[in-house]
């Protein structure tokens, strides 16, 4: 049962510079016109999963968060401070099943020199038919050649962005095509990612997934599969992989944080294997993460 | 001399229903946590220029805002309710010489089926300096094949989004390298586009452009100094365009709405030639609408 999760929001007062937040009413607007977050996209988030009050792989989450701030060139987040208020979030409401915070981080008012910050809570949707049925990708074209993080820097890729709209424009096309999902492929043929996940693979009885020199996220989710998976007994490699490899694999996935690991059924109309008891497996070690 | 100029922000009630604005408190927020158009850069946007009371190329900013919309899949915008906000806030204060309104429009909250739409106006930065002394650009790989916006158009490429972190990360790197601006350049190496304005060139004779086909913004600026270049006898025309036209260019610019035409007097640090007295009238002519 998913207990009534009332929405939580905390401003942090210096994201970048000490702990502290005010909490706010969350139907009350909290950015400024000006804010560069919202007038050129000009920030960065994580999303983090909280089962049972645990909001997990934080550690790899805030790592991530302050990677990506360096891309940009953005303040140092101060880790402290949104560790604080990630876990005030966590302890400002009743306890949850499953619930995300996000944090949002931004360069500020355009001139101001002084970046906002603010970390929400909200109940997560119900992802139980997507992690069970699974889900029907297409490939779609990013676009870039796979070696775009080296040789143009400025493009961000890699980088957790608030400019996100190409991959709601993409997740739109997947849905124009009937499909619920997107894997990116690179121009020279490889798989990259999705919109808001990462491809992890059943290949030659390793799990396998994207390298990251590619110009993709490093996933958070798929980190902890990857320890689940070698618990289990199974070798894991980050390797450059195609949409062959895609097809002959026993089993492939779309991971991310509050939806798990949902299980490609079909790419481009056409079905394909899943395993229902991996996909099991895997779903109840994430449930079951202490941190 | 510049008047002062206090912002102004008004908040669009039904910005693709009916006219109708509330005025707000410019230094208080005005977006939701969960305002897709912050937390995914899921939205567009407008800046135009103000001067003498006189929203520049009004109409062509008001259509290419549509298309924005259009290529994003937002509900059209209410034509009239922005046309009135952005009038209403040119009359909320007193005459300005150089100013600039800036319309943004969001999809909204996450679930809400409802954009959220406001007009700000602040006073203009003095671009004196850019316009006459000239700019250093440096060319920077943009990633895409020119044909991007044909094959791939989840790209959103030609879309004036409020996902716009790259633009700011190559500005940044334009800095880094000692210059003041971008033009970027296709894979394919073709001239594109600077991260907020058009490239303009004097090229045998002709005022040119590059295609907007290519990808990139159709330019308001752009596109009254094709107005005024014809005037002048200047034959006018869209064309694809190498990093070795610039070079040989008798004169080249970047142009938009703010800034007007800044002439570009160095490229990746080799001077380049500019042309003081066209770039004084192409600029008369633009502070000399009338529309």
């Amino acid at each position: 049962m998913v207990s009534m999760v009332t929405p939580v929001l905390l401003l942090l007062r210096e994201p970048a510079g000490s702990p502290g937040f005010d909490r706010l009413d969350p139907g009350q607007p909290v950015a400024s016109a000006f804010d560069l977050g919202i007038t050129r996209g000009d920030g960065i988030f994580e999303t983090i999963t909280v089962i049972d009050g645990i909001p997990q792989a934080l550690d790899a989450h805030l790592a991530r968060f302050s990677r990506s701030a360096a891309l940009l060139e953005l303040p140092e987040p101060h880790q402290a401070a949104w560790r604080e208020a990630v876990f005030a979030a966590i302890d400002a409401h009743d306890e949850t099943i499953e619930a995300f915070v996000k944090l949002i981080y931004t360069r500020g008012i355009e001139g101001a020199d002084s970046p906002t910050g603010w970390v929400s809570m909200l109940p997560s949707a119900d992802f139980t038919a997507q992690r069970t049925d699974g889900i029907a990708v297409v490939l779609l074209d990013r676009g870039y050649h796979s070696t775009i993080a080296q040789t143009s820097p400025w493009l961000l890729q890699g980088a957790k962005t608030l400019s996100y709209a190409i991959n709601r424009a993409a997740a739109r096309e997947a849905n124009r095509r009937g499909a619920d999902d997107v894997i990116f492929v690179s121009t020279d043929g490889l798989l990259l990612e999705g919109p808001s996940s990462t491809v992890v693979l059943k290949l030659d009885g390793r799990i396998v997934t994207p390298e990251t020199t590619l110009g993709i996220l490093p996933g958070t989710t798929q980190e902890s599969i990857f320890e689940i998976a070698r618990v289990n007994g199974y070798p894991t490699a980050y390797e450059r992989l195609t949409p062959d490899d895609l097809a002959r694999a026993d089993a492939a996935w779309l991971v991310s944080s509050v939806r798990n690991a949902a299980p490609i059924r079909a790419v481009d109309g056409q079905a394909r294997a899943v395993d229902a008891e991996l996909t099991e497996s895997i779903n109840s070690g994430l449930a079951a993460r202490t941190q």
